[in-house]
């Protein structure tokens, strides 16, 4: 082998891929996106042989209008974790810490080993769901030059962070790498710019286009600059782009899609505390249990659900799913 | 600014953006993909609210048994350029010496400069146009765990890797990272596997497929395992995957566009060459040169090109477009 050690040591970012009737596993949107035929008409009148525009206009202007930023305070990647890993790629060198919470969203300890930073978990509590906030502060004010990713609502637990959190995190001096990929179903606003503060937010849960790959990130001109002397040039293909420009001219198939999945949330939440599963408390399109129902019983009923150390997660789904899912634990 | 000191002293990759009647700048083919409207109806049957298949198997299988390669020894992503990415952060860490031909495509540096290797530019010969090999070599017998990333034909000045080239780089132990996204238009062959070799591809040039953003990778199975840890998941959209896997039911179509450009190409060359136009021998899709004309000249008569130190390189597009392009130089 002659990967370096710091690879070699590392293992694949790995998915149990099965089979199911029921996939509750991926948090993705159970409804599909209703103007495909609208988006691939635009699609078919544009030239594949040539590259897409090198800055994204079209789609960064939609969403600085969308949001009310101006376009240099927006860049487009594809899937929001390739700009995670962007901007892991500015901020973090050898040796520098990273606090994030334990569990998180696995992505971020494997980008900060790659960019030899240091990691640093910090285990948040499952009985109040809520991120590790004192932990983070304590923890950062005693670093210098740190960087704290924040998922909110946390994948895969679903807790966010208490309010004023941003805020707090900020003043310690550290840089804030804030994930809102579930923001949209904890019906949560968008966080003033700040120079240490970038917000990644995505296509795939709430606008349901997980299959398209489209994620973005606002912060200071000063800071996507920075930013975007790391990412990739061109990264976004030209379908993706129309269509998630597309989608913003449509914010009501958001909006639906976030109230169906929430009411959705609430019934299936409901409905394991009454059969005293044990839940962690969520604001995002999934719910972490524990139960005496095992991944591989739910697989054997037909319903793919994600395994962590010590508890499963299941996507909300529309409410035939949902039920199916119910139906595993009576 | 809290960007990393290695990333804040880097420059943005920066692109002429201008607006001009022939567009030859981007090495683009001039050819649009015929089979667009078969490709979005196989779109428009999939779920978009579902991830793509995580282990993007439909185009692995496809470039396997198109290319006589097993699955596992294929990796794709969004473009190759995010292949280059992830195998230089498999391979390169702190202080890694990366030899590559100067001038080359801009990229490689930019990403050497982010992992913190260390960049060892070798002049090419402009006469010969030929890959600096014997310099390569020489350079890599004097370190060690090196890695050399060769770009052949050579963008932007077109030239090949002498014959046995590869061969002598692996000899000297060094990893090869070797970009083919031009091989086409030198009708090569993909070089065996090795578990030190890491070939390139791109459905972006002879394909006419840049819009889509699609590249794959060619390495033994021990090597590309090592390369997907780095390696984005998911980083393949459903659209640019059905594609690529499409136009490869169609090889004849790659090769008309081959036959065309080349032609096209070889008639471009004898007329600068009457003109007296100093060009660099290329064997790609493009043309490097002197010329008195500058590139505002060139847009000025509606004609963009792209302008490198002390040369330009114009595409080869059209017949229609190579006029435009030829009668700006008499």
């Amino acid at each position: 082998m002659t990967a370096r050690a710091a690879v070699a040591a590392m293992t694949a970012y790995a998915l149990e891929l099965r089979e199911a009737e029921v996939k509750l596993n991926q948090n993705e949107s159970p409804f599909d996106f209703p103007l495909k035929a609208e988006a691939l008409a635009r699609v078919a009148e544009r030239a594949w042989n040539l590259y897409p525009d090198f800055e994204s206009l079209t789609l960064r202007n939609a969403l600085a209008k969308a949001y009310g930023f101006d376009a240099d305070e927006i860049l487009v990647g594809n899937g929001s974790n390739e700009l995670l890993a962007a901007a892991v790629g500015a901020f973090v060198g050898p040796g520098t810490p990273v606090v994030f919470a334990r569990p998180t969203f696995a992505l971020y300890e494997k980008l900060v080993t790659i960019a030899g930073g240091l990691p640093v978990p910090l285990d948040l509590d499952p009985a109040t769901g809520l991120l590790p906030l004192d932990a983070m502060v304590d923890t950062l004010t005693n670093l210098r030059g740190a960087v704290v990713i924040v998922c909110s609502p946390n994948n895969p637990t679903g807790g966010v962070l208490p309010e004023h959190g941003l805020e707090q995190l900020l003043a310690t001096g550290a840089t804030v790498l804030f994930d809102r990929a579930y923001g949209d179903f904890a019906l949560d606003t968008l966080p003033p710019l700040h120079d240490r503060l970038v917000t990644f937010s995505t296509f795939s849960k709430a606008w349901g286009l997980a299959a398209l790959r489209v994620g973005w990130l606002a912060s200071t001109a000063a800071t996507c600059r920075e930013i975007r002397k790391v990412k990739l040039p061109y990264s976004l293909n030209i379908v993706s782009e129309t269509t998630a420009a597309l989608a913003l001219e449509h914010r009501n198939l958001r909006d639906v899609n976030v109230a169906r999945i929430i009411a959705e949330r609430e019934r299936v939440l409901a409905a394991m505390r009454v059969l005293r599963i044990e839940v962690f408390p969520t604001r995002a399109n999934f719910i972490a249990f524990r139960s005496p129902i095992t991944f591989e019983d739910f697989l054997a009923r037909g319903v793919l659900v994600r395994k962590y150390a010590g508890f499963l997660r299941v996507s909300v789904g529309t409410r035939e799913e949902n039920d199916r899912f119910l139906e595993c634990l009576t």
